[in-house]
């Protein structure tokens, strides 16, 4: 275990998590490559390299890696054969490939969660749109696509027979609806040396249109030996599948006090950014340090944090206008971050706002009053 | 007052004060230039464009601003000439340039504090060694280049006739040792619209040999009375600058109670570093607000904080190695920040770690161990 910022990590994917990775690295003055898709995407500024390409053609993974030494994602939709050969060849890759192959695809996450008697909410594998409706009788049940489920794509909730009309067409996962009290998540970092430290657990609120977190609170407002049963499976979680990283947990508190692992995301994860104001660490630091084998850092939060997702407008697609930003900054503990992304669409993460204050009842109000008063228009 | 992210924001000066100012940046997704001689800067791999070019050449100033909207700089040692240009064909420049000709030349930035009440050490004006040595009998004094001083670079103390060997054979302060209790500084923000903010009062401890800050304490640990004082100065001083942008007034508290005022720099400052970290803005955060006349951010400590510089090593020059950050990395509340310079020379600053505490007692103790453990050798 020893420093070494000579060393070459690189990212694939080029997004608001691999932005906020390299504001960490960036302290560490960590020479950082990034590959993404996209020529605009939020981090074609801040790389030391950047290069486009897709994430998902083994080639062009194969040669990206090729002067990294340390090689990592922020995004699940990459192509694991390519990080199997690297990492035989002798490459450091963390997430292992191994582990991403069982979370890329849900139905194999949600069977290792009953293999290794994690708790998690019964559920089905169909394989298309026939296989759900002759599922008739599960629900009410959540649909979720097996691979390729992102910032609320891939996930549905099926109430009742009118809703099997949009159920998918292709291999996914029939959920039982859980009856729950709260969502809340849980970040783990592990780094080689085994070490493993938790974030505080936070508390989650869903856009109930998008599918996305509308609001999170940390630390989470929940019973002590509930959250003291999270954590323990959050750490569980990570230990089982052996990851060096970060694992994000996002689990359902239900109303008769049960904690059930809903999914988790192997890398840094939007339950986790008010780390970067509110705690010790940040969740994007810890991740460095994690994967570059360095000392876990302390995680403990200073204060309340909100955080508020900004969502583009609905109803608007072109280029990006923050309305009242100047409203929000006039508050005190209130720190936007914009994600650099050029085109504002209905529902797309443009930012968050993170809110710290004292009084968890101030928090609440402060956090409405920025969801209220930001907009991300278009010209 | 509004917020618009689409304008270009350009830095004279590519070194760690820009990366940092940079840093802040990204939060908001401005785009930011940079223009710095060193193809190495800090700054090389961080800014939207970066431009190798001479910060005092006149030409090279004006074309670097034609497509920037807002100008600031990170160093003192700029063309002035090319800033008032484009001050008058209605570019903003922050700080303004006719407040960088007061502080540049530190004998006219002196004459200021007298013109203007400021209290300050007692001094007399140079223009060569022969005139040092006629002013013998003012000595013990501090001996100031007027132009170009930087990092401990400029200033030194004459206490005796053999001393006088050393005089500068320039333009220069022959300033009044003051026999000072501590050394402390304010950082004071100032907007367009000329709404006034400070950071909490520091404390700083001068390395002996290399004239520059080895330690920080925030906040200070001094008199509420005194304390007050040195606020309200900072304040006047700012005031009577009319800046927009920050200043940093470094002050002395005598052994008698008094504040006298050291000298000023209109930037981010080595006595600001903590507050990325302590406060809940950062200077960095605090400059942009102003020079972009946005609502200055809270300025609260959220807890104790220590500034270590990391200084190379005496007799390493070379390519910087970084000996023992894992063990200081063990360590709750300690943040490094390394600035990016490839190489190291005795007592270049190549970094700072910032150390947040509970406990001031405590703080003193984490502030040593990591001062005396990580070490910036070469290869």
């Amino acid at each position: 275990m020893s420093f070494d910022n000579r060393l070459k990590i690189g990212i694939l994917g080029g997004g608001q998590l691999g932005k906020m990775l390299i504001q960490a690295a960036q302290d560490f003055d960590f020479h950082i490559s990034v590959l993404d898709p996209d020529p605009d995407a939020p981090c074609r500024h801040l790389a030391h390299s950047f290069t486009v390409g897709q994430l998902t053609d083994y080639q062009t993974v194969i040669d990206f890696a090729q002067d990294i030494d340390v090689l990592t994602i922020e995004i699940e939709k990459v192509n694991i054969d390519a990080l199997e050969i690297l990492e035989l060849v002798g490459k450091k890759v963390f997430p292992q490939p191994a582990v991403l192959r069982k979370i890329q695809d849900k139905r194999i996450q949600k069977q290792f969660f009953i293999d290794n008697e994690i708790p998690t909410a019964a559920f089905i594998l169909t394989e298309n749109k026939a296989d759900v409706i002759a599922n008739f009788d599960f629900l009410p049940a959540v649909n979720k696509l097996a691979k390729d489920g992102y910032d609320g794509r891939g996930v549905q909730i099926l109430r009742n027979a009118e809703d099997l009309e949009k159920a998918f067409e292709a291999p996914s996962l029939l959920e039982e609806l859980v009856d729950f009290e709260k969502e809340i998540a849980v970040i783990v970092a592990r780094n080689e040396n085994g070490e493993v430290k938790t974030f505080p657990t936070v508390e989650m609120l869903f856009h109930p249109e998008a599918n996305l977190v509308e609001f999170l609170f940390s630390p989470a407002q929940i019973d002590a030996k509930i959250d003291k049963k999270a954590q323990e499976i959050a750490i569980e979680v990570a230990n089982k599948f052996e990851i060096v990283g970060l694992l994000a947990v996002e689990m359902f508190i239900t109303k008769d006090g049960r904690v059930l692992v809903n999914e988790v995301a192997p890398r840094p994860h939007n339950s986790g950014h008010q780390t970067m104001r509110a705690n010790d660490v940040s969740q994007f630091e810890q991740h460095l340090r994690a994967i570059m084998n360095l000392p876990l850092g302390d995680t403990k939060s200073n204060c309340f944090a909100a955080m508020v997702n900004i969502l583009g407008e609905d109803g608007h697609t072109g280029k990006a206008i923050y309305q009242n930003m100047d409203v929000i900054l006039k508050e005190s503990g209130v720190h936007p971050f914009l994600y650099g992304k050029a085109i504002t669409k209905p529902f797309r993460k443009m930012g968050h706002v993170t809110i710290l204050e004292e009084n968890f009842e101030n928090l609440i109000k402060k956090a409405n009053f920025v969801k209220e008063t930001l907009k991300v228009v278009s010209r």
